[in-house]
């Protein structure tokens, strides 16, 4: 770690080596003028190293008298050392000013999941373990079935009771026994509630191989499929895929799915289209894990219930209909291969229990696997998307609300909006006398346009700073070129055509910016109604759980600045990413997610 | 019911009405001569009517000189009164040899399954029933998912509780509950034990189905397989079917399939081959039934170990092998769409038990079916056949042994032997003087060969009448032309070429009367050695179940005579057909057989 200290605000952080300056820059608060994302190519971003060593720093805009005198461009410098640097600003700027920056950049900590950490708060409950065996051969005198000397042997020696075999076992359990020379791993899934029904042995395999144990966990969304390939031995993610659910060229939204199924063959089709996809996704973690397909015994499946009766192939007709009733909310342990699933026979399929039409599997797997359901304290979960859910509650009781939010938080309906991918703005900062613009990009790339995350920064900068009022209207007054109108409509320019990968202005327009604060809006609004349902108020909220595709860089103070997030403790705020597939993750390494869903989706 | 009085021979029997008069005289051991073996062709089962009336008895081969005296052909005669008839005998024979005629013939008491009894004995705890509801609508106030409506109301009105719903009712529940107006019938498959786990909801139907309630029950032999549809409401059969399993084109025994299954893809080739005869089986009896498919809840399959296996694609190798060890000898319920039956996805299969390579659960069936497992007295089931088992014990324990009978009491092996089917003699009777026959066919025709029954019949006869030796050579110093020998072989001659279908002379040669022997001789020597085992002898047997093809026909006490079967009371001998074809139907009707079958296989 370096410490970093910035002149003339006085101001110092602690970074890690390498880290890139001008990002140390903004996560402080110190405005640097910065128009290209960070390519290196406006060297608007001039600073003095006066102590220390950065690496790199160096482009065709310094010449060597500036070299000489310190200059480097913050942008392209890597931190090596403890170092002073001075911002050189204009006079004008007096202290007040440098007092006005924002604070420092408040981002979520990130909650993973941790397997010692569930054993060590007792929720460790494996829902499939392996056996080692040495069995004795059998003979003339001894001639009992494969699978009764399997089973008899677990009794015995194991003290394992009230077993089923699967029939992949059976069909495979004279084979293995023999190649591993009766020494052969069982795999048992535990039923959900200990003591409470039969373990089954899905698989057999030759040898000890106790020590592979895998499990695919797998969020069914409406446009996006992600699947993991998780470790059960160490609780480690080994692979990840997503790809577009191949069902929206049948329409974007559930809405438009449901239509297409009720169309003859429709159903069929659909479902055939996102087996497709899912099926893809579990070649590719398959294949990027390098494991055994045989060693695989689960998959969990989270999704909404339109998603979810689509992949199982269960009209969906009634979702849209009112008082929109879904067919079930609970599924069976399924065959994983007899659903159309490109894996062995030996694999249960899990899927997620839904609350209603539109509470779903994807939004109680979040629920579960934040472990929201067993805080204490009143808990707000956020999954934020263009569907986006809210979940208000604690250990006690929950209630959920699902609000249209709108695409903007993912780059749709914003003129220059984009994903969060390389070259997206993600972060903003403005010179208040100035009113010029420090942005950076994902990647550090020329800016071809502006990500959700980079939306909420730039809105909730502008707003602090006066530039735009409180109905979201920029102030015309302001003598500064960026802030204009072009055929009636009023726009910031982020950066001009020429430092852009895309030859034209990136701008904010007020259009764009009422698209954020509806969407914003949606979810305060969706926020205070359920409050309001159980008698509570804002102020109540004592910890926040973000969920969705872009949250980890959401700057949170930032984010509670435009009214997105309620105010609390930025510390207690997690970022949990895809809540959908972290339940379904978490459902793979313990069976008490499982035990307790029932019971949640009930509250 | 007439009386019938046979003259000299004053012997009198009860006959139903409609009774055919030869089969009348054969029964009760009266001697006629008939070579054509009913079919009224040869003209010699002349009698004299003294009383009552018969129909017909009327042929060319009388004129009306005959007709008027009163002759008629017994075997063309039914009977309508009360009778006496006169058999024309020779004037040589006299009172004693009267006095040698052969007894009354004896056949088994044939056992059935009657659901009443069943319930009187306790035995009756259905594995499937159906329940009407009325559900209420939903509305906005009440929007449950349509299974949370089912089980919630099964719950609160029927206090069904544990209810595990199958993902095929899911898919059907949406159209069936609006269908039916919320007014619909489930059907649940109950758990083997009474509490021991949870129903299943298989399936749901619009409307009040409550009366009609349907399963499969299936025979899975290596040669034929046998289906019956069953009425759960009734316990009646609705429609049985036969057909050759597709199998034996790949080999006649369980070795040669299993030789055939070890090749490149044997094994699945003759997993379709089986599913293929299976399925024929099952379209025949739906379609004869006239019952909807959707109304089918079980099929109850029972095969020997080999088939088992075959049929579920498990591997049997292992079962050729010393030490003889099968892959399983339990299987668990199973999804009949998914195992490839065409069934509809509601319908859950049961595979019967096994005990061991060699005895398979067809025999399992047979003893369960039978009820041999709950008899008090020490009991001998026999299932005669080319694979003949043989179980011997009670409540308490039971033994049980393979004998490799041969193909003889199926007609094979011998010279002019045949299933029983029509042409086939099935009786036989003969002048002790004249060593002239009397001879029945099934159906009454003109003969064609010999099946099992008959067979065990002729022998035994021509042994009491001193034709044969108990070397099973015939006397050679008789004096009639029926008795010779062809190229060296000695043979004699049931029926003239001119009386047959087949215009050569059917004859019984003294290879075929080894080839009885050897049969009889395999299962009298496991009946001797399972009774050494456990230190019994034949004369300890108190009761005998007869199970197979043939054996409704095997007169007993001619049966007794060659040693096929101990010596017990006839009264205590009972035939239940194909036992491993009741052990299915029973196990359809009543889940006492499966909770009780696995301690079975353990005895």
């Amino acid at each position: 770690m370096h410490k970093i200290r910035f002149l003339p605000h006085n101001k110092a952080l602690d970074v890690e080596d390498g880290e890139n300056l001008i990002r140390a820059a903004m996560d402080l608060g110190v405005h640097i003028n910065a128009s290209c994302g960070g390519a290196g190519v406006c060297g608007k971003c001039r600073v003095i190293i006066e102590e220390g060593k950065v690496d790199g720093g160096i482009s065709e805009k310094l010449d060597e008298k500036d070299l000489a005198r310190g200059y480097r461009q913050a942008c392209l410098s890597q931190v090596k050392s403890d170092l002073t640097v001075r911002v050189p600003v204009d006079s004008a700027i007096d202290a007040s000013v440098l007092e006005r920056q924002t604070t420092s950049r408040r981002i979520a900590h990130i909650q993973g999941i941790k397997l010692e950490e569930l054993k060590d708060k007792g929720l460790f409950f494996p829902p499939v373990e392996k056996k080692y065996l040495e069995l004795p051969a059998p003979s003339a005198q001894d001639n009992l079935a494969d699978v009764s000397r399997l089973v008899g042997f677990l009794k015995l020696s194991h003290d394992e009771h009230r077993l089923e075999v699967d029939l992949a076992v059976i069909r495979k359990i004279p084979a293995v026994l023999r190649e591993g020379d009766f020494k052969i791993t069982a795999t048992l899934v535990r039923p959900v509630r200990e003591g409470g029904g039969r373990a089954r042995i899905v698989n057999v395999q030759p040898g000890d191989k106790t020590g592979r144990n895998f499990a695919v966990a797998m969020d069914v969304g409406t446009t996006t499929i992600y699947g993991q390939l998780i470790d059960l031995i160490t609780g480690h993610t080994l692979a990840q895929y997503g790809d577009f659910n191949g069902q929206i060229s049948y329409g974007e939204d559930v809405i438009s799915r449901i239509v297409y199924a009720e169309k003859p063959g429709g159903l069929q089709r659909l479902h055939e289209v996102v087996m497709e996809t899912i099926n893809k996704v579990i070649h590719k973690i398959i294949a990027r894990s390098k494991i055994d397909p045989d060693e695989i015994s689960t998959i969990t499946l989270a999704g909404n219930t339109t998603m979810t009766q689509l992949m199982l192939k269960v009209d969906p007709r009634n979702i849209r209909r009112s008082p929109y009733v879904p067919a079930s909310t609970l599924y069976p342990p399924l065959n994983a291969t007899s659903l159309g699933f490109d894996l062995g026979d030996q694999v249960t399929a899990l899927v997620y229990p839904a609350v209603s039409s539109y509470v779903g599997g994807d939004i109680v797997a979040g629920v579960m696997g934040s472990g929201m359901y067993r805080a204490e304290e009143l808990t707000l979960y956020m999954d934020i998307g263009t569907n986006a859910e809210i979940v208000i509650g604690n250990k006690d009781w929950l209630a959920c609300a699902a609000c249209s939010a709108g695409p903007a938080f993912e780059g749709g309906g914003i003129k220059l909006g984009m994903r969060a991918v390389k070259g997206a703005i993600e972060d903003f900062s403005i010179d208040p006398l100035t009113f010029e613009p420090m942005i950076i990009t994902i990647g550090n790339v020329k800016p071809k346009g502006i990500c959700g995350s980079g939306l909420i920064t730039t809105v909730a900068t502008l707003f602090e700073a006066g530039i735009i009022d409180n109905m979201g209207k920029y102030n015309r007054d302001l003598n500064t070129p960026r802030i204009r109108a072009t055929d009636g409509i009023w726009e910031y320019v982020l950066a001009w055509a020429a430092e852009t990968q895309i030859g034209k202005d990136v701008v904010l327009t007020e259009p764009d910016i009422d698209n954020l604060v509806r969407a914003k809006g949606a979810m305060y609004s969706g926020t205070l109604t359920l409050l309001e349902e159980v008698g509570l108020t804002i102020n109540n909220i004592k910890r926040i759980i973000l969920a969705g595709g872009f949250g980890s860089y959401v700057d949170l103070e930032k984010a509670m600045a435009i009214g997105l997030l309620p105010e609390v403790d930025p510390q207690r705020v997690v970022f949990i990413g895809n809540g959908s597939l972290m339940g379904a993750k978490m459902s793979s390494l313990t069976n008490r997610i499982r035990r307790d869903v029932v019971e949640v989706t009930k509250k």
